[in-house]
């Protein structure tokens, strides 16, 4: 493999957006997979994605859009995922192209719901993708200010170094810095369990604890996602760099996180069913904190905020008790 | 020494009056030591502090004021110091009593100005006080929730545990939870570091650094203080405890902190003079920034953070352009 090589985004949202404005500063053309072909047609006509970060503008003459999978992915060497989770695998199964010669970039910031799978995982096991061919990108970063060209930071992984310099190299620009990292699984696995705190801090500003109270949430929390990763892929990491913490600052501080709001409509009394409806969406966290706790069971981790979170979402317990309980175990 | 003994507060400002408060859940009766008389007699006719945290009510039958220093710490066994920093130094000089045989509790955020001393260095080396009767009281904890019954957690730290314990029994109640430590070194210095934290978080906040970069910061920030106190007191500590990591992001996210807000003004363009003048009051942070520039001389810590603040409210050099440069530093 040649690559780069050709570049394809598969996913047509928020962060797709970005990621695409990002690769355009850095190469001359891409292929973009979006599902819908309304949204393609509007996205020509007007010069930006119509739905997600409007104010971006768009050469689209430097854009392939195609509402067919497969021939985007025939006609391309590096693939960015960045679906939703929940929609991946319904994407994968009109796949009638293989995956595993190909260089896949994984920006989904969830799990396979139901597999109980990160996504590179679930690349590799159900589509035999080997584990050099794959990269994550994480960090904090809200797409939004991508958009706003706010300076921001990228962490890549990928178990090959060089692969994840050209990962960072298609990224970089005057507004965004990369950094890089062999540490896919804890990357992946910190940026599915940053939600689950995201819906932990959303529940107790609901419950009206205060500013003293999630600052201790929030440093309980990085240490037992620290002491996760290290069980899943023990590793000499920092938690500390801003792919782990910072990432869980930018969404746990952050009151438009749908994340947060969706703890925040729980603690303040809304039934999880209710909080969906109004919400018209479900929270990644919400597939985050099941997924978390059955991967749990294999390596028997502490983790009080995880376990509360999901009596709360999935054993109707209180969220007034368990948060309650929660505190005792604090320091 | 029969610990805790008679308990008394120096100092009549918002963290002593919070202090207080939780005091007097736990014990009888406490000598107040305050500057001013007219605060004084306010506080025996409102029933509450006149300048501070109005809204918590004292049954003032229960405390002995004093505005003589003298008296208050002859009478007392245990002595908890709450002044601002920078006025500790003139409060002591009134002392004609030893402080050796006390039990001191320091509460202050902050070092000894003109010193370069966190405050039970200052009163090791000043006033001969042995390290096991010096503790000091670390945390997230903005006073206005402990007013307000919000659940919060201290830290105490004591050379002897069984001191620390102590402390803690005088300050544990419903709404607020202690652990203890050793790291009476570390716990100061982290608290006089999240104040210059605090100000570049408003310096770039000023500047119009978005959410993500100051999930960057912070994640750079509390790596930096990391380095720095185990450079000093090297020992085996988990910096995300709260007592340092949640320290430091209950004052670098608050918006309504005094470092954040002056930080802001520099950040915007205001000079530091201006800043001053506008906040009718200086910042902690301001004279932090400068202790530790001068400590670190000795240990020659890696400090990017600390260097652009000094650089900016000691050296005249551009927030814009010392923050660009730091930005260079990160991951």
């Amino acid at each position: 493999m040649n690559l780069p090589g050709k570049i394809a985004i598969i996913g047509g949202g928020t962060w797709a957006t970005a990621i695409a404005k990002l690769i355009l500063n850095n190469t001359d053309s891409i292929n973009w997979y979006m599902r819908r072909k309304d949204r393609i047609d509007d996205f020509k006509r007007l010069g930006h994605n119509p739905a997600y970060l409007s104010s971006v503008k768009f050469d689209i003459s430097r854009i392939h859009f195609s509402n067919n999978l497969n021939m985007t992915i025939r006609n391309s060497d590096t693939l960015i995922f960045v679906t939703p989770s929940p929609y991946l695998k319904q994407h994968l199964k009109k796949l009638k192209t293989p995956l595993y010669n190909k260089f896949i970039v994984s920006a989904i910031k969830g799990i396979v719901p139901d597999e109980n799978m990160i996504v590179t995982d679930y690349l590799k096991k159900i589509y035999n993708v080997p584990a050099e061919n794959l990269a994550v990108i994480g960090g904090p970063c809200h797409a939004e200010e991508v958009a706003l060209e706010r300076l921001s930071y990228l962490t890549i992984g990928c178990a090959d170094t060089e692969r994840a310099k050209i990962v960072a190299n298609m990224l970089n620009g005057n507004f965004l810095k990369t950094s890089i990292s062999q540490d896919v699984e804890g990357i992946e696995y910190g940026s599915v369990l940053k939600n689950v705190y995201a819906i932990a801090a959303g529940i107790c500003y609901g419950l009206k604890y205060g500013d003293n109270f999630q600052a201790v949430l929030i440093s309980n929390a990085i240490q037992e996602l620290n002491r996760f990763v290290n069980a899943v892929n023990p590793i000499d990491r920092n938690i500390c760099e801003s792919v782990y913490l910072g990432d869980l600052l930018v969404t746990a501080y952050s009151r438009f996180s749908r994340n947060h709001t969706f703890g925040t409509m729980i603690g303040k009394g809304y039934s999880v069913k209710t909080a969906q409806i109004e919400m018209e969406m479900v929270a990644e966290g919400y597939y985050g904190t099941k997924c978390i706790k059955e991967v749990n069971e294999k390596y028997n981790v502490e983790m009080p905020i995880l376990d509360a979170v999901y009596n709360i979402l999935y054993n109707k317990k209180s969220s007034f008790t368990e948060i309650r309980q929660l505190t005792e175990t604090f320091r």
